[in-house]
């Protein structure tokens, strides 16, 4: 007898699932119900409509129902909504939108994919004004559009500096907007540490966003909204990005079970607590390879994965299934930046003894058109070298060296393991030690205590309790600009110069980048000095990590001047 | 004692070994001797001076012998030839090119970096004339330049379609020379399969690059070549680069053991038959990962890695050796491309049993602005399922594709592995089903027998024998150009069609890219039919396969007209 394979929602997960199971069987009945206008859209998407990059918005549309009917022989039903399961009867109630009829349907497999919703919490004030807005579908930006349009919006808040928020507020920028960027945290981005956060907040800054951090919306009015601080902003538009909540209601009503994490729990093989029942995509919690522990993980591409172990198990096909990574990138004006695995708050709350580099090499050639400095951050186990993540900011390809350590952690590579990879190198692509070589060599240098490093995040400590901190750049690039207490002795002095550094007091040492000044730490090092360090990132990273809060704030600068190149 | 290490040859791996040496050894004496005029200058960029992108010869050289004294107080001595080692008595002698001196240097730990030499064949008549040039150095590239100016040239022949050739050829058409590329072998680009290569040369064609395949130098006249099919082309300068030999000849008189493959032997720890020297870079052999037999690889990446490992060594720090994988990229005009691991061709010789996977995704959203079809080839070992290999290319970023395989290589990643790959994505970076996960998609398909497939390569095969090819894309797309004899039945209608389609012989299955003839295939397979059979690749893989040689012979086209898009 034919298969009968219902499935709930109709974009990635749903979609996805729905294919993969016509593939594997050309006589089964799919049925896949959508509760809004459009299946299979390109949620990732739908900011680029502000900025008209996607013009029409009916582009975000990837395959209308008569496709799927066509293509692929499945029915796909929008405007359905799935309002109940009976799990005895192996039914589910199915109410169309248009009519509000209700009508029932029989099921051998149900696979649930309705997503998550986007969070509105009531307890702000005006949050259910017409002014306010949230981002799910192609309905949501069209609406927002045309207010936008309709209204000449001037001023825009976007409520939420993640990546929805961040994309939001770069296309209404580049749609001449005044925006302001309104996020609860002390940071934006918040699958990056608060370092390579800084780098993304001075491009946002730079590019003319108002970037409000640690101030959570209190209340939304018809042209501005209140911050918990106290502080209005101008705005006759708020979009709201502070995150999606995991749409369960139709699953906890049918008695499936929820997990810690508020998702559905599902196996292996995402079968609910229902053996006749699966869940793919937001509205799951998933296993986070590294932390050992559930998460939920709201991204396009493991629901894909999902979608296809789904319908193997379906079929009596087996899946691999390793757990969850988490791999992201975004674009934000000139700058990219990518992470990849855990970060440091993540791995401190899931108690993970870990190191860190830093390092900002050239990501391609320094003679080569458009070589900029590659802000890389990698996290590693501590004592075996086990890669934990990475993060990497910079206006090249950052997401090359990202996707190469989320192979390696997929693989379970470690930093040893990857001082050997070999990455395609020409002048136009790359350097021939590369930000993964060099990443990886000085993480091998640190766990073998062969030189000892301190992070940018401490220099403003070590400024204030005078620290001894000698910058070995040439002359003429200290006057440039330097950390205010620093003395200069260049490298190319430091040898005969070496006696008029103490050996009673640590001696921090930075360069430009941190390539001489590790040249400079083993030198003083092979002298007798026991007590040297090196600083991780150098005054480029200084420069960028005090930037952002140097302008946004009335704190006493301890640079001179940056250098951010 | 401090120890005395010597080093031959001023370039990546000497220049590497001597700093790191250096960095573990403060007080050891470290001499290096270069016989050009520049230690330590970007190969890589030179063919970048022909075009003015690097404008100043100068500025290739990346350190001067003053600052390798100041930064890493090592004596880099140009100018310098060591013309003799003295195993026993553990001494060289060094010429000194401007004054012809010959003086005697004793060393406890002796290196050898000389490089390779450029191949200039003797046979070729005329080869020595004024204007063939081959390059090496910064000198060799300011001459050329110089040459080309002060004659006033307009037509350049470069011999040889490797990555050099390549990259010469595109930097005198942007300079506005004639430009031939004259290659022995029936290809450009040999590291890349005839299938990817056909990608390279059209877009080389299209740049107006005289192609010229299968056709060796003969003869060099004052303004024009002559090849062995007595084909004659204008030109005023030749560029040889047809290939590097290692330049053993020292090692070789010192009775250092010489490879099969010509290279110096060296083991783990890149020591030479003489436990006291040393060689790294180009003049060595190396081991091959995967085809686990000898090899040489000229690049620079693994010469920065074995001069690191070689001074790990002199200081008893254990190295990692997994043998080289070979991995490089090149920019041909608007397209880049990639490739790791071993080729076709390379597999077959080594007597490993494979299969393939040719997909074309697009590399980002199709929404997206610079949206473009990826080529991607991978290849993988038969039946474990072990990657071997990959080569991308397209215009958009195939590095980041090629450095995951390169990754994965390393890691003995199979097909299976990386289906569960998380890579970065965002609709402006990537496709929530990338490359890697769609090409080991298949793979794993292929290896479990869901389905069969043809390569593009047997199409032309296929049409003059009268096989059986549907085209499953919609009327409009087949009416703007098709296989001269495709049936088409859009998968719309395939299902509804399905009585048309004979059971009785072999159906040869074709989309645009392959997604859609994918599923037909297993439609068909669904309804009974046993003998289906995917083009992988489809009509745009077949257009661009074909274009090429279709321009450049009489030939009969197969196509009627082409899809690029």
């Amino acid at each position: 007898m034919n298969k009968k394979i219902l499935i709930v929602g109709g974009v990635a997960g749903g979609a996805g699932t729905a294919a993969r199971a016509r593939r594997l069987d050309e006589s089964a009945e799919i049925i896949m119900f959508e509760r809004g206008s459009h299946v299979s859209f390109s949620n990732c998407s739908l900011p680029y409509h502000l900025s008209g990059i996607v013009k029409d918005c009916d582009d975000l549309v990837l395959m209308c129902p008569s496709k799927f009917a066509e293509q692929y022989n499945i029915d796909a039903r929008v405007k359905s909504e799935v309002v109940k399961i009976n799990r005895e009867e192996k039914t589910i109630e199915v109410k169309k939108l248009d009519t509000g009829e209700i009508y029932t349907e029989a099921y051998d497999k149900l696979v649930l994919s309705p997503g998550a919703n986007p969070i509105k919490p009531q307890s702000i004030k005006g949050v259910n004004n017409e002014n306010v807005f949230t981002i799910r579908n192609v309905d949501d930006i069209d609406k927002l559009n045309k207010y936008v349009k309709n209204n000449n919006v001037e001023n825009v808040a976007v409520i939420g500096a993640g990546y929805i928020g961040v994309e939001i507020a770069e296309n209404f920028v580049h749609n001449d907007k005044q925006v302001a960027l309104v996020e609860a945290m002390d940071q934006v981005m918040q699958p990056f540490d608060f370092d390579m956060a800084q780098i993304i907040q001075k491009e946002l800054h730079d590019n003319g966003v108002n970037v409000v951090l640690s101030d959570p919306l209190t209340e939304v009015k018809a042209d501005q909204v209140v911050l918990k601080s106290g502080k209005k902003i101008k705005a006759e538009a708020v979009v709201l990005a502070i995150g999606v909540s995991p749409e369960t209601e139709l699953a906890e009503a049918a008695g499936l079970k929820i997990g810690e994490t508020g998702g559905i729990e599902v196996n292996h093989n995402y079968v609910t607590s229902d053996p006749d029942i699966y869940a793919v995509g937001d509205v799951i919690e998933v296993y986070s390879k590294i932390a050992r522990s559930k998460t939920r993980l709201p991204l396009a591409g493991p629901a894909q994965r999902q979608a296809r172990a789904a319908a193997n198990h379906i079929y009596n096909i087996p899946n691999k299934n390793n757990g969850v990574i988490g791999t992201s990138v975004i674009r934000a004006f000139n700058y990219n930046a990518a992470a990849t695995g855990l970060n440091e708050k993540q791995l401190k709350e899931a108690d993970i003894a870990y190191d860190f580099v830093y390092i900002i090499p050239t990501d391609k050639v320094g003679l080569m058109p458009d070589a900029n400095p590659l802000h890389f951050k990698l996290i590693y186990e501590v004592p075996t070298g086990k890669i934990l993540g990475a993060q990497a900011v910079g206006k090249g390809n950052v997401d090359k060296r990202i996707d190469v350590m989320a192979t390696a952690i997929l693989m379970d590579a470690t930093v040893e393991d990857l001082t050997e990879s070999e990455l395609a190198y020409a002048p136009l692509f790359s350097t021939p030690r590369n930000a993964v070589n060099q990443s990886t060599l000085v993480a091998t240098n640190l766990i073998n205590n062969r030189y000892r490093q301190v992070p940018v995040t401490k220099v403003r400590e070590l400024v204030e309790n005078d620290a001894l901190i000698i910058d070995v750049r040439e002359k003429d690039e200290y006057q440039a600009g330097h950390l205010i207490n620093a003395v200069n002795i260049p490298l190319s002095e430091l040898r005969e110069r070496a006696d008029e550094i103490p050996h009673d007091k640590p001696v921090y040492l930075h360069c430009r980048s941190g390539q001489r000044s590790y040249n400079a730490v083993l030198a003083l090092q092979g002298r007798g000095f026991d007590n040297v360090i090196n600083i991780s990132g150098s005054f480029l990273g200084i420069s960028f990590y005090e930037y952002f809060l140097d302008q946004t704030t009335d704190r006493n600068k301890i640079v001179t001047e940056y250098n951010f190149n």
